[in-house]
């Protein structure tokens, strides 16, 4: 049975984590390369885990024709260029969201896939691996709630990661709070609901620290979104949970309900002590999906055996970002957004540059 | 130490439930009077409880010099005009929310109350006093989460009420879903946030029953408030709820958060049997508020006996309906709407006739 | 409609609180008199309640023929008297637990009761009014977890409270752990599974504070009782909850199990802070059971009215208090007890005196 | 480095789990060899992981000198022979529980670790390496509840395998259930508790299926057990389970406790419908300890790698087997059992033949 070789560029907290997982967790693929702009983390993985190859230029790592899959954990700004790159050399991809900071490189990178439709292309939206976000999706599918029209989005980072946040954002583009955070959950939306966005309002702001102000962000924010069958989804996003990381869900159809992590507690443990009943709470996005991290990975690696393509595709990508775009305009504005404008409005803009909305 | 003597007019199921409050739980106060234009339902409330006085006309109640206070849990559109008699002739007054059908109502209801400085008025906005909220509301002003800046409210009455609803509904002018079931969640985000609304965006449909659509109205609907301090209020109200009766509201402050009703269940009994782990919901506002409708009324009853004003006053039932028909208007045109300025536009037709909305 | 007229003996905390719900807060009855050994309490809740008649002796009151109903709520130690002297003339009882401070006194009152069979008289197992335990009780009787087989229940009194205990139990004989804080839980384990304890073995210690040592009681400690259809029952009580005052139940039966009260939450809220996600728990049974202290009391002014017997009786309270006997006897031998061999010798000590276990 | 070559004997529903955890998800090991009786899993494991060596006889896999390791996953009657043979031929021995059928197994297997000291000899107490159970044990070291005096441990199988369970109890000696369920709790109260057992007393009944009296075995049954720093255990244990697979252990100390696994929630999804707010539960220990199986042998494999000695160790299958046998021998007597009186006992009687209590 063929093993597929895998090389990985970037190796930060999130790739340091597939790269382990592509090592050694994973049935049928190997972690054959290793690539990343500085030296000793390349040399430190590849004695760690003894990764026959190590890279410093990704263009050098492409063409190690042993590969068959590459895997790109590295900083948002070079997903498009580092995706196209990677397809056009002929490898099966896996890219970290986003696909690119902007809307243009979404459709560029959407281009690129459908150019090369043989090569497996999978974009990480873990959470349609979790088991419990699985589970909900699938009891929707089997109409346990009646026909969804409700969905209810919080994606909140630790406050405790705010510091470390801010200190990136002021260095780098981040795409604002509603591009960063809320993606996963368009993505989710899109997903349960079954159907597009039509019109978004966003609101927020920086209610705890002004730096946000100063980078046009918001600290806490929140989008209302009419979509096309006209469901409801409210999608709220934030940098400042006390409690810890804070990834909840919730799907209302005509005949019941359903919550995903209501209450982020990170384990079966509860404490009861003179504060009261405590449950401790997920510190960040590698504890609380370390499962679904592993499992969409198999199934890309999956997907290459079986010679077949994953349900999570470069479009859920494209659709996602517009949505994205459309609550960051109107987070910007003031302004209640029609999605479908802007669609048109950004690909005609994609075909000039510069780009719209920065 | 004096009884204070109450007449009641409106001896529906909450009206009945009041009106036993009153004459049996509550010290110091003493059911005098009972008003309906049912004649039978004052005589089986005479005689089971042993009232003394019983009317099928208000004014005729009115008349009664024994009586000090009036105590209104008649229909809705009679609020106005009997709040403002009972004022009139001297009473104190109570009123079920709402102030009236119409914003005109509430702000001649405020006249009224203004030109009366010396009597006690109270509006029925119980879920101040249920002992969660309070308790809520307590937390908040002690800084135990830092600054408001986020509330979620839901008000899902539930499935199970759906058809008496859509019966009386086409009967009667309900205000629709903003007015009539939100007024409460605008409150308490008034109360806890310590701000007024400036914009308002409302959506929704008839998601399962197309009779909403024929009403004008919402069986499910969301609104999101931007707050004139940029807090961010998310309104969730429905008449659909699959598990019971479904009240939740959420404060997230920059230091921490804050949840009431998660979990609407009904009591402390957890059943565990091949379905999983379940617990019942309550079925209705009386369960849910039982404690909330007895304490509001031993605040209005202390009120009138130490001679001081209720926290909840008629201000906020003027403003928590400004809130509500910017919603309404929002749902209907599909526009963003500007609270202030709806505000302006209602106060100068108010002194015209006819009504702008309904 | 007749209202009944009740006398109460005994205005510490609780009897304070069932005062207040006499005067106020149940339909037909009247708090018509007053007593307690401390004219300073008379007069007070005489005079804030305008209560017609003060006593400071019972016997005085006793002559009140006004009077319809004697409650008592009086220390433990006079129970067994008051009861018996509240019978013979002519009075329903309701007496707090325990029926007295021995076994020979259960027995005692049990006669007393048998030899007035027109009288109503009811011990305040108030839990058997809690809606959670009456909602179960519904579900069991109703055949919705089966046979039920098994019963564990917690009764812990909040650590905050141990001082004033230790101080109270150092000048006064408590009746120890089993006897004191369990026989409530005895009476849950008769009423949930229809049966009486054949053998007992309890243990338990003085984890944390020596002075349980020297009162030959138990800080925390624990029962396993055989009933007489071979189910079983796990009793845990202690003096050292941390959280707060924990009173939980569970009961499975062959279909099913149901849990009453797992965490103890005062409330529906919820706080999220950097602690995690926070409940906060009851500080006493005033709080937790404030509802069924009002409810047994209802029940028992409805049995007179309605003139019939309660379902919670004498008989209870002698099983109870047989089996509390049993656990402090196996705690304090370190044997297993058989529940019958232990009445029969109790019972033929009765008719001699002193006391077996004290 | 180095890679653990492991051979696995046993491939059943456990034992393939742990197959291909060795094979696919643990870093440094292999899994070099499989064993079983039946041909057909030999050869369907060894194709379809691609094994290089499979085995229908135990004694021919430990003459394969390439072996590190031998992982033991057979049928417990087969357990202390297995051990036995693997350590004498010079592996490091990773068994499932129980370490034997009988007393005698398991001192035998005791004193044939004590002669291979340099081997690394691990039992499959999974539970200490289950995150939650983890993050306990560090909260009770840490001080967070104080001293621990009482420990309650449920370990309740799913109704839906009951049938499986007699099936295979009525065709093999299971152990009965305490030594076959409770055994785990056995270990972790030890283990939290840091004392051995000094008296149980065991009891229960076949509530639902009267096959369990003829086996002379419970289908649910508790035992309270003494410790012999006085600390309270109670363990409950059963094969009916209506809602699914729960494992439950409360820790109380001094200042605070401890709850692991209140409700055996399968995932984050919490469903809202006509019946309530529900939760589903784990099935079976495979679901409920998926990461436990996974971490136990990395720990096993890590202490071979880093010549280290794991936590859990043969002494604690012997003293959690000998507080089975107690309450074995309490459940078939009805006495109370002095757990060390039994040890001398069963320690005698292992010198000859044949068995006390079986």
């Amino acid at each position: 049975m063929k093993k597929i070789k895998v090389g990985i560029v970037g190796l930060g907290r999130l790739g340091r984590q597939h790269a382990e997982n592509i090592a050694f967790r994973i049935p049928n693929c190997e972690l054959t390369a290793v690539c990343s702009v500085l030296k000793e983390e390349v040399d430190e993985v590849q004695k760690q885990w003894n990764i026959p190859y190590g890279y410093t230029s990704y263009n050098e790592m492409l063409e190690n024709k042993e590969l068959d899959a590459i895997f790109i954990a590295s900083p948002s700004g070079f997903h498009c260029e580092q995706i196209k790159q990677a397809l056009t050399a002929g490898f099966h991809v896996f890219s970290e969201k986003p696909l690119g900071l902007y809307m243009e490189e979404a459709i560029e990178v959407q281009e690129a896939v459908s150019a090369h439709p043989n090569q497996v292309f999978m974009l990480g939206f873990m959470r349609r691996y979790d088991r419990s976000y699985m589970a909900a999706k699938k009891k929707i599918d089997n109409g346990d709630i009646g026909e969804p029209m409700f969905i209810r989005c919080y994606g909140l980072d630790p406050a405790a990661q705010m510091d470390n946040f801010l200190k990136f954002a002021k260095a780098n583009y981040s795409g604002g709070l509603f591009l960063d955070m809320s993606i996963h959950d368009f993505d989710l939306a899109r997903w349960y609901l079954g159907t597009e966005a039509k019109e978004a309002w966003a609101i927020g702001g920086s209610y705890s620290r002004s730096e946000f102000d100063e980078l046009n962000d918001a600290e806490t924010g929140a989008a209302m979104v009419r979509f096309e069958n006209n469901a409801i989804g409210i999608f709220v996003a934030g940098r400042n949970s006390a409690h810890g990381y804070h990834i909840e869900t919730e799907i209302i159809g005509t005949k019941g309900s359903l919550r995903i992590g209501t209450i982020p507690e990170r384990n079966q443990v509860v404490v009861m002590n003179e504060t009261g009943v405590v449950q401790e709470c997920y510190d960040g996005f590698l504890e609380r999906f370390e499962q679904a991290y592993l499992s969409e990975v198999e199934e890309f690696i999956n997907c290459i055996l079986e010679d077949r393509k994953p349900s999570v595709n470069v479009n859920d990508g494209v659709e996602s970002t517009l949505l994205g775009y459309a609550c960051k305009a109107s987070f910007e504005t003031g302004n209640l957004v029609n999605v479908q404008d802007l669609s048109i409005q950004l690909n005609e803009k994609a075909e000039d540059t510069p780009l719209l909305l920065t």
